[in-house]
């Protein structure tokens, strides 16, 4: 017997939809016959597969639990000499219990099951609502080579199951994910798996679910680390992919890995690109995963709408993104001109229809109620609140979905209307800070070879134009002041007092920490959208609304 | 030495402010001096009482967690020769973890710790996102009696800490909660906690939170439990009391638990009661802990408007309710003298603002735009978003807080308007099926004694009045039909083809579930309410919005 294994690997990076079982199970095996025809020993698909991930409480029915049980039984049955491993819900006979499992086939069965150990119950996870943890260690021999399987989290801890698996033999260990990208994701997990490989003197082949999830988008990269640390294959970013790479493994511990032989090793992307694609891929999905095919957009001549309208023309085509511009008496002859040029240069098409009709008409039925009172805040948001209705009604008569364009600023001090520039079915850029905004518009234009966000759009100064004159900063401070005390607030939960004591200005910091609590209740009424952050508003941060903490 | 020890216990069931750390320890102050002056030898406050129940992503703030220690270090000062038993989040000086923990203090001093063992995971509960699970079972001597101390859903288990502590001595276990209600959860918790008395030979002290809190109601319904599982006394629910009783306890468990001396045993409301007390109760808590002391309502002369508008009466007063009648070209004569008879019999102002003007100024905006299309659904939803713009130009020029009056059987299939008749703050009636809505409505003018929701309202078929002659019945089943089915896909989690199973029509459960799963995004965008069933919308039920299941 040779010292040595060779084994033929493939990562299948697959895009499931959750709750979509049998089109899941399509994309597995589709993915399967491909890597069979390859020459693959082995294809590893992504953490729960068969369901999508995440399934949330889906997989509280019976019935959803039984069923993609049912799917992987008719999987298996196109399952040949070529191991898969599928990720899919394990039931317990006895106890009911379930698990978060990979199920490795051959030959039409289950040779075996391994059942994840660590189950993530932070940030956007809920894994230790669902699933009970798996305790076993179960090794495989693929081609006289000792194969290990875990899944995602488990691979994050030094002394977890990829180190006892290693320590029990194991010379190549199958790494299965549901991965979600935040921005700087995949430096910290190619060092993590870097560690991992050389800490447990195995090869790790690390492959990750690809596409949009709701608030969730899930980049793929899935990679092969050789023994040594080194990347020897990696696949891209924000596209399905299959990855296939060529193994040669120690039949034993003792024996010294081999050099291996390199795969295919994609580009990684900059972080702009990676944010980018992001945006990009997770609306797309959202929009098409939910049977729509036509978005529109309310343009207004500013740079959040801007961004958000390039972002739909990359993901949907620029046929199926519609601008709709709606001036009032207090627009500028800029905005209308500006959001005209913007249409133009996307190829989207572009109406106008004009607020003040609508706008009056309350005006006049108010008045009775509101004699004696002065205009005030009211006034703004009722603009805000029918140029929502009125994307709203073209939703509806052209079965459109409504992209909403607030960026992470805003949303986080509550400076915008609900009801009004809220409404809508997806929130393209609600995890961009204002200042990101600008930073990935310049990435776009620099990357369309010319400046179709026009730098009259992103020179000028930021103003909601719901009153004579308005900007931004008259209500509050520069958006270079403001982004990162909310970073610290928000994503990093200091306090307030803890922001003061970092020599930030007191008054200010309170007044922006006052904002944020008392604003939860427009933001829980607001629509998902891309995260991009390690702390987006939704899953990520659950604040109660009634909430009288100052600290 | 006497057989017996002689304790007078004190439960201060009290209504914490989430957050509002110095609030809540002047109420704990308030409660401990008081059973201090009535002779009390330990008093117990309510799980995390100094933070509020439940303070979610609070605690992951360091600085939160500070400043809770913090205020319980300024109570002890306070704390004399009586025992206290105090909830806090306590946080582990070497490690960083926290805990969901109980203080027991006496003369200035912490005298011991109880971590809470069993944290929950399910439901509305997400503990094991927080907080690290208590291993230790320390006792304490009060009095000459041997007392456990255990935190809410500790006492759940029958193998759990409340039957280890009285194993080793406990002859009294304080049992601490943040229990929310549901309707029927009473019963169940009665028959738990006697069950437990009686297994562990030990008298249960159980003392809850009561108040609102976002969706949560907390019902208070505090008891104790002689060892025979006999309750001794029992507080009110859904009010703050502090229940004082005299126990006559064993100083070793080897003698025999002698008769207990009855405090005082509270009414126990009927569930039609509970139900109503509940909504009252959240409804205040939410308008008043926000800041707010008025609502405002659209009244249709609906069903459904008019128990929120009742609610809302018992909770703020009449003076602080304020109705709109909002009539359009569909809406029947009946509607409008209909509303204003409710009104007027709940003392109630109502004005009257006709949404024609601007519903007529929309449909001539939009006239280019729509060219050569017929009217359809989007009409209907212009009327109801011309009303809910209404609503909140009201609220934004007063200062009302919009109570939105969707039931959970609207809410199920979407039959409502986002951004229409679901604006809002809160959503009063949100978890009460439309057959439930009927009922709690009879149970109010029984309780009134007199037709307070007239008879025309009750007894008028449904209908959203968007277009001429509508009732629901004609896009939905009947409601007797339709609720049933929406209890067992919604609350039970079966699936659609179990449904069919049971004997149901497929077709008919089918597109009931299809629009269950259809409308997950427009309820992710409706106003949070009271939580009444085992499975409300809400943190309750966490399910894709992106989602193909349909099985």
């Amino acid at each position: 017997m040779a010292e040595f294994a060779e084994l033929r690997v493939g990562l299948a990076q697959i895009n499931p939809v959750v709750g979509s079982l049998r089109e899941n199970a399509t994309k597995i095996l589709d993915n399967y016959k491909q890597a069979v025809k390859a020459g693959c020993d082995v294809v590893a698909f992504p953490e729960l597969s068969i369901t999508g991930y995440p399934p949330e409480d889906l997989v509280l029915k019976q019935g959803f639990v039984a069923e993609n049980r049912k799917v992987l039984d008719e999987i298996l049955k196109s399952i040949g000499d070529t191991f898969a491993v599928i990720g899919f819900v394990d039931q317990d006979k006895d106890s009911d219990e379930i698990y978060n499992a990979a199920a490795i086939c051959q030959n039409q069965k289950i040779v075996g099951v391994y059942r994840k150990h660590l189950l993530p119950n932070y940030n956007v996870f809920d894994e230790q609502r669902y699933f009970t943890p798996g305790v076993h260690n179960p090794l495989f021999t693929i081609k006289g080579a000792c194969v290990g399987v875990t899944i995602c989290e488990d691979i994050w801890d030094a002394q977890g199951p990829v180190s006892v698996q290693a320590s029990l033999g194991a010379v190549l260990n199958l790494n299965i994910n549901g991965s979600p990208f935040h921005a700087g994701k995949i430096g910290a997990r190619r060092e993590m798996l870097s560690s991992r490989a050389r800490d447990s003197e195995c090869v790790v082949a690390y492959v990750n679910q690809v596409g949009g999830q709701d608030e969730l988008v899930f980049d793929g990269g899935s990679m092969i680390l050789a023994a040594d640390g080194t990347i020897v294959a990696s696949a891209a970013q924000f596209v399905e992919e299959l990855l296939i790479c060529d193994l040669v493994l120690p039949r034993s511990k003792s024996v010294a890995a081999p050099q291996q032989s390199r795969g295919q090793i994609a580009e990684p992307l900059d972080e702009d690109a990676q944010i980018f694609a992001a945006l990009v891929l997770g609306t797309r999905d959202y929009v098409q995963k939910n049977g729509f095919k036509d978005v529109v957009i309310g343009l207004s001549g500013g740079i959040d709408s801007a961004l958000a309208a390039a972002v739909a023309t990359q993901a949907l085509g620029s046929e199926h993104v519609h601008g709709v511009a709606m001036p009032s008496r207090y627009s500028s002859p800029g905005s209308l001109t500006d959001a005209k040029l913007l249409a133009s240069n996307l190829g989207v098409d572009i109406q106008t229809i004009s607020i003040e009709p609508a706008f009056s008409a309350y005006l006049e039925a108010l008045a009775p109620s509101f004699a004696g009172r002065r205009a005030d805040l009211t006034e703004e948001n009722l603009q805000s609140r029918v140029r929502g209705t009125t994307l709203m009604a073209l939703s509806n008569k052209f079965g459109w979905m409504v992209l909403t364009t607030g960026n992470k600023s805003e949303i986080a001090v509550g400076y915008f209307t609900l009801y009004g520039d809220s409404v809508g079915g997806y929130a393209v850029i609600k995890d961009l800070f204002k200042t990101k905004v600008y930073e990935i518009c310049t990435y776009f234009n620099q990357q369309s070879g010319r400046d179709l966000i026009p730098n009259s759009i992103v020179n000028k100064a930021p103003s909601a134009e719901l009153r004579p004159d308005q900007r931004d900063d008259q209500s509050l401070p520069p958006y270079e002041v403001l982004d990162p005390i909310l970073e610290m607030y928000v994503e990093d939960d200091l306090t307030a007092q803890q922001i003061i004591e970092l020599g930030y200005e007191s008054e200010l910091v309170k007044r922006i920490a006052r904002l944020v609590d008392m604003n939860e209740y427009k933001r829980r009424q607001g629509a998902p959208g891309v995260r991009i952050s390690t702390k987006a508003f939704g899953k990520d941060r659950r604040l109660p609304i009634t909430n009288k903490f100052s600290g």
